[in-house]
């Protein structure tokens, strides 16, 4: 099965108390597309600019990444700068550059509209339920959002909750989202704006998905993946989109839809966020093999499973 | 079996945003008893003053606890005051009130030479060093300890340290005491001190328990209990405290000290820590069944098993 991402490609400088590196390659799409690679084919929708070389599209190709749908047009790429403090967990950013992804329309190439499944990664809501209209025989919907479109563009976001599957978002997203402290409550109020399934990422405590009732049949209580407990988190950029990566990948990559294929994506996007963090940038990301991510996947069983 | 626990019994005076109340009933060494009373007969070494009532002891005595060891004298009950604002995981102590809790030397009274198991609750080390002592034949020693002790009584901690065998303690105070910010090699250092195995409780999110090498056989690889999302968190306080109880008392309920055990004891603590904030003070650990905690053992087991 074929999943398709559409967000950012981007470039990114960036410190951390393990070193600082200068524009190298990030954004959204493409460490969810590398994440992903492990697991299904993966296609991506996209702008960059001029700054966008060969060598930097090859990162994906090299992993089978489908890059037809990335736009290269007139200008300067999307370029993040930020760091890490001691709280590795919380990203200061510095300055956001958006360049040619202000202007950003996807469009999605003809040889794309077979693609079984669909992520709209973290851009402007309006963008993301125009990309979904245009896929309507997708059979499931993955979608992100922040804190920027929660809080400012209300009425577009409430759109396109109704037409996603399955939204990932953190805590704070979905607490501010629900307007409600209590997560379970806040997960509940979230589902019933549309989306039929809630994973909400704890960062350095893994990850909890919720289920609608009476969606994927197989019990009502939420289930939680544990992120790996680390001693280096080199870099914490692209973890959550690494975290999407493995876990619609490896739904695309199974027969069914069920909460059981459900829970073990939670662990594989757990996986892949674990690996994501270990190196900068999409370095350990692009050098995996599906050996090390299924021996990981077992040292994820072992840290829960009682038995 | 039979566990012995030394530590405050205590009032305390809190507000949290579901309420006030005045000195209700409280203490580190009452929450453990309590949570530990469900699983194994309970004996307390504590200190209060001519304000703690026989109604306030009759609590722990309807749990069957044996309270010969509370010492009563002149003076008052330690008291303490606090409260919890949004982020309900953060106590902010208003007063503390040591009273007749200052000069507490513990005393084991003869009866409960006999004792199997010890919960060395948050005291002063040189006190719970000499508890140790005064106990050498029981099979298993727990322990708790804070950023007090950790910053300014080092040499103490540290000769507590190499007599406990397993430390319970949250994420700040392990990477503190470890000076080292890398949580599983905060553990492994923590361990080095002495400890056979280190629970690190998260707060909302669980704990991990970390093993010494070589030590309880059947693998090296640390575990996670995660807590069960809560909608409303009415009063944390003793929540740690509550965990270590059905940690401990789990563990003294077994015929054996395994890996499996303390797995199985890891649940048990968080199960009992999710009752003990659902109501104010200790009112949630009075009125239980085991029926209830292990239902909610299997609510644990659905939100982390895969199959």
């Amino acid at each position: 099965m074929s999943i398709l991402v559409v967000g950012s490609v981007a470039f990114d400088t960036l410190k951390t108390p393990y070193g600082e590196r200068q524009k190298i390659l990030g954004g959204a799409a493409t460490y969810f597309s590398l994440s992903a690679s492990y697991f299904t084919d993966v296609r991506v929708v996209a702008v960059v600019g001029e700054d966008f070389l060969p060598a930097n599209e090859a990162v994906m190709n090299q992993r089978g990444v489908d890059t037809r749908g990335i736009q290269h047009v007139a200008g300067t790429t999307f370029h993040w700068t930020g760091e890490y403090g001691e709280n590795i967990n919380e990203a200061k950013t510095l300055n956001t550059e958006l360049n040619v992804f202000e202007r950003f329309e996807p469009q999605i190439p003809a040889e794309y509209g077979d693609t079984d499944f669909l992520f709209l990664a973290n851009i402007d809501p309006v963008l993301q339920t125009r990309v979904r209209d245009a896929m309507p025989n997708v059979k499931l919907v993955g979608g992100d959002t922040m804190n920027y479109w929660i809080s400012g563009h209300r009425a577009n976001l409430d759109r396109m909750l109704k037409r996603v599957d399955v939204l990932l978002i953190n805590d704070t997203e979905a607490k501010m989202l629900a307007g409600d402290n209590g997560l379970p409550r806040a997960a509940r109020k979230v589902l019933a704006m549309g989306p039929r399934a809630l994973v909400i990422k704890h960062g350095e405590y893994g990850a909890t998905i919720f289920f609608r009732d009476g969606e994927f049949a197989g019990g009502h209580h939420p289930f939680r993946a544990p992120a790996l407990p680390l001693d280096e988190v080199r870099d914490p950029t692209g973890a959550g989109d690494s975290f999407a990566g493995g876990f619609m990948g490896y739904i695309a990559s199974q027969g069914e839809i069920s909460r059981r294929v459900l829970k073990h994506a939670m662990f594989y996007g757990s996986v892949m966020g674990s690996f994501s963090v270990e190196r900068f940038g999409t370095e350990r990301l692009q050098s995996l093999s599906r050996e090390e991510i299924d021996e990981r996947f077992e040292i994820f069983r072992e840290l829960t499973h009682l038995d």
